[in-house]
């Protein structure tokens, strides 16, 4: 068994175990195959690496040589929310930044014992349940977390996040920071990539989020019912736009290939998926062997007429309407509901920058970033534009395992390479003139080493037209030797960069729980947040304490408590072994942060109720006996003395 | 609806609200129900407060006055390690200190998706099942977090933490942070307070951990079989002691009173519970309305003579050996098991001192902390001490609502005051001086503000002769306005404090989900971890990926899979609808932090693998149709391709 050396407290160097690592992890498979993927080393190096060169690399420490401080004093708040996806936890994060720290967990897909989602009434209907009444699935694997917009920016109102294992769509509310909405998405499997629309393609006043769209990786057989499952070659993936205030399902276009990240243009005209497998390959070998894959634009307001038109299919049981979007349906460009840009295969990301001119694709496979000019796609739509490929205005290299590019507003993308572990900035403007061929621009303004396979990034307001330029985010996949030793599961690392100057500086990693994806960072003043509920809001509400009671009609009894610190109105109730019991609580206490816990052991049942908030919980009765329901939420001096009993009659 | 007013950015006053909330929200319900339960203000300040008078108090930042830094850079490790308990979230969480950073959180007592557990079949055996094979619970309430002993201080061995809904305890593996065991106390509700022993009390060989002691909160009808529930004065509570190593309950001591917190003397003689409801009321009225309580003190090596000598009971099903430890039934020392020393009513919390001397019982509803001899309360066992009130050599004053104490190793307590939400620094030597009748003696050191309502309190290595009097951590069980709003819900505050000096600084704040009760602190040294498995511990591993196979035996299929970056050993694999289907997964991967994860749509499974480690998952193929299995853990440049296709076939 291996015992982990311990290791000195200052300062680490992190290599040369770090160009190690890459060797052995992060290609380990590739080489063991002997495949070559395009993973020959970048031709052009554009400018001088920050950090030392791979032999001798010192670590980027950078706090000190002038960098913004990312630290706050006690009692100082931060400046931005970051949300940040789970993944495989399902739920989503609230981070505060530049601090970094971990504000709020918002459980989604999966249940949350603290909260009691999951366990109530209120959130089961949410999170869907089978016929017995217990949850549908207690799996997810969230990816992707995108917030509304409105004139080009966020609104504040909500966000949304995918689950990938189960292919399904939550909104969270950004008022009280809790899902509201959970949609199944039909005729899909691993669904990955969503991004919010941000206006109407049509309608000049609907300058906001009206709709999501939603990508799915997965090919299957249509309808996936145990036919059809020999000939993968006809598998097909579907691309999906719901409703935003609905949350229903409008309709799905049948596509080649897998999609795998969205993005949505300025005018709303258009959204787009990077993809790969275009081979429509079941194995990775195959699913990389052609040389170019696609970036997938969607022509909205044609597919919705089409919808509208009835020119669509339904597949098994599902009503949801779905347009062919297929390469061979859509060769007329005049009439096309969709255009297959080609890219280098297999890539990874797809990002639109905030001047609204253009979405890049990072290569993954390939060395490159592809720069596709928006304006020459609507313009192949309208049949201004012969050949799609003169979309493509900068196909650069830039390092090897491009995955995922931000912007910081002042014409420079920051784009991660997983191979490199690096962050390289570059210029747009400069890839594009030096793609038209003048070879003396030099495209790449600095590159920073990042500790370790960084896969999403992101940077303050990057995602809105008003990127801000201040802080960037990387999301490393591999921590390795960043923090204490905590056994064979390691944490991730979220890094900090302060791009506010020419140059890169590393500020500040945070460890976090496997493992956030995507993440978004917005100022605070976005946010306006409903810290105390309105008791009127919950039909159910025990709006005073002499409302508390006891309902039997047959052997169903209904409970209805408060609570009010120091103690819950009735202290104590009688129920009989067998009913069916439902418990309402309404929390009176009004004062912020005043939150209390409900437990009854041996039953398993735990929630909290919030000030003026109300929940409900139902189980059976199987078991006579004394049970202490109890406060587990500290709440007072005399919390430990807040119960009520539970006497279960023979 | 209430919406937020928002915040300046810069050091935001914790007052005047700060005083503000503590008579609104601290005491609502006290004031409220007309009581006065002992919170009349301190009557003898024994030093100025180090921050400003309520009525203009300033933030108490420190971080810029010559206080250590908690801060890291980017690649410089921490010092400590932080193990949290993790309230009704039901895990424990690992911190580095004094970054405050969490490293990783630990899946015990409730499902975790990320890790699969309550999914595979290995952690549902640890976690315990019902007959159909669902899990017997998915709440917990996780209070105290404590680690095994050897010589006076940590060992690195294990760490036990409770469940208070449903009376377990677990048990957790420091060298590769796993839960491993849980054990049901049976008797028992509410069981809170936790304590390994430090060593034997007979042999003195044993000079380490051997058992874990545990007190029950709510007392009950024994057995509580819906019989005797209208008694509540004949209702009993029991203190517990688990073998440490086996995990099994040894015996049970049936006592009057409820068990609050335990603690353990160095010399392994005795343990101890404060308690309070020695009134054995059901109402919290009730509970309080005797002037004192008692810090019962249990003889170990008495009471487990007795359970040899078969001086016991047992109740209902429970094979348990319950020994009787009431007042009434050990009034004789000599024979005594139990000895309830009296201190002012409804302490919260009890805390051994590093020199060995003394157990520190916090008033909560009275403004002191009692300090108990425990040679005092030896010699009364052993009949020299004639009166148990002689083992109090001190209860002196420290402000209101004093729950938990910590200790600097230099003969200072550091006690937490949740009414005033403030840290008391005092002096244990000045205080039994002052309680002898010096007058002149200071006891209080120092005061410090914190944001708000302090709960439990550690410092570095305080629970061990090892005190080093660095750094002390303080769980506010509000935080208020300390950090961005993020709706109703908020998350928990904790403050760390610079220690090292005469004057506490305050340094830093952490905000938590809710809601970490106890933790521990301790150096980075003591913790030797495996950062890889041994394949070999597996005795289903798939060695070889040659080793992968489908095996049938009517419709039970197991399939015995294998990850290697970027693939599954099976790219496909088909059962039968109807089929119940194990799978078995080893990753193959050797290289640390290399983890794959593996998710079957639709069919609610997933879990990850460690590098070298081998889990399964049983169950039934109930849906035909292609179900792509994917790796969930980002882990190579293919990880989206990394897929085996699960084909169900009609």
């Amino acid at each position: 068994m291996s015992i982990r050396e311990d290791k000195p407290t200052a300062d680490v160097p992190p290599s040369p175990g770090r160009r190690k690592f890459l060797n052995s992890a992060a290609l380990a498979g590739l080489a063991g195959a002997g495949l070559s993927v395009g993973l020959s080393a970048c031709k052009q190096e554009q400018a001088p690496a920050t950090t030392a060169p791979a032999e001798a690399p010192k670590p980027a420490v950078a706090a000190a040589h002038g960098a913004m401080d990312p630290h706050r004093t006690p009692g100082q708040l931060d400046d931005y929310y970051g949300l940040w996806s789970g993944g495989h936890t399902g739920d989503v994060r609230v981070l505060g930044l530049p601090s970094g720290r971990e504000i709020h967990r918002i459980p989604v897909f999966n249940p949350d014992p603290l909260v009691g989602w999951g366990i109530t009434n209120e959130s089961k209907k949410i999170m869907g349940t089978k016929a017995d009444g217990s949850l549908q699935y207690t799996v997810a694997d969230t990816h992707h977390v995108h917030a509304s917009y409105k004139d080009g920016t966020y609104d504040g109102k909500y966000a949304w996040v995918n689950d990938k294992i189960n292919g399904r769509m939550a909104r969270i509310r950004l008022d009280t920071f809790e899902c509201d909405k959970i949609v199944d998405i039909p005729n899909i499997q691993g669904f990955h990539g969503i991004f919010p629309d941000k206006r109407d393609p049509v309608d000049a006043n609907i300058n906001y989020t009206t709709r999501v769209f939603a990508g799915a990786e997965f090919s299957l057989p249509l309808p996936n019912d145990g036919t059809g499952m020999e000939d993968t070659a006809k598998y097909r993936s579907l691309f999906t736009c719901v409703d935003a205030e609905k949350m229903e399902v409008r309709w799905q276009v049948l596509i080649d290939g897998n999609c795998d990240l969205v993005a949505t243009s300025y005018d709303g005209r258009l959204a787009a998926t990077n993809q790969y497998n275009t081979e429509m390959g079941a194995k990775y070998e195959d699913m990389m062997s052609a040389e170019k894959d696609a970036c997938l634009f969607f022509n909205v307001a044609r597919i919705e007429a089409a919808v509208k038109a009835g020119k669509f299919k339904t597949y098994g049981d599902s009503k949801v309407p779905v347009v062919d979007g297929t390469r061979e349906a859509n060769k007329d460009p005049k009439t096309a509901l969709t255009a297959y840009v080609p890219v280098p295969k297999n890539p990874h990301g797809v990002n639109a920058s905030p001047d609204g001119k253009y979405f890049i694709c990072a290569g993954k496979l390939s060395p490159t970033a592809t720069v596709i000019d928006l304006a020459a796609v609507n313009g192949w739509f309208e049949g201004a534009v012969k050949d799609l490929k003169e979309a493509i205005v900068a196909e650069v290299e830039l390092g090897l395992g491009p995955l995922h590019t931000a912007f910081d507003g002042r014409g420079n993308a920051y784009t991660t390479l997983f191979l490199d572990s690096q962050v390289v900035k570059w210029n747009v403007d400069a890839a594009i003139k030096f793609y038209k061929g003048d070879k003396n621009v030099k495209y790449v303004v600095d590159r920073i080493d990042v500790h370790y396979q960084p896969g999403h990034i992101n940077a303050s307001m990057s995602e809105t037209k008003e990127a801000d330029g201040k802080w960037l985010a990387v999301g490393c996949k591999f921590s390795k030797d960043r923090f204490l030793p905590v056994g064979p599961l390691h944490p991730e690392n979220e890094q900090l960069i302060d791009i506010s100057g020419e140059k890169m500086k590393l500020v500040a990693e945070h460890p976090v729980r496997p493992e956030p994806h995507d993440f978004i960072i917005f100022k605070r003043d976005k946010i306006k947040t409903r810290q105390v509920y309105d008791i009127n809001e919950f039909p159910n509400a025990v709006k005073d304490i002499k409302e508390s009671r006891i309902e039997r009609k047959g052997n169903k009894v209904t409970v209805y408590l408060a609570s009010f610190a120091p103690a819950y109105s009735m202290r104590e109730f009688k129920v009989k072994k067998g009913d069916e019991v439902t418990i309402v609580l309404t929390n009176l206490d009004k004062v912020e942060d005043l939150t209390h816990g409900f437990a009854i052991p041996k039953y398993n049942i735990n929630f909290i109720v919030n000030p003026q908030e109300t929940k409900s919980v139902t189980f059976k009765a199987d078991k006579p006996g004394v049970y202490w329901a109890y406060c587990t939420h500290f709440c007072h001096a005399l919390h430990l003395e807040m119960r009520s009993r539970m006497i279960v009659e023979k």
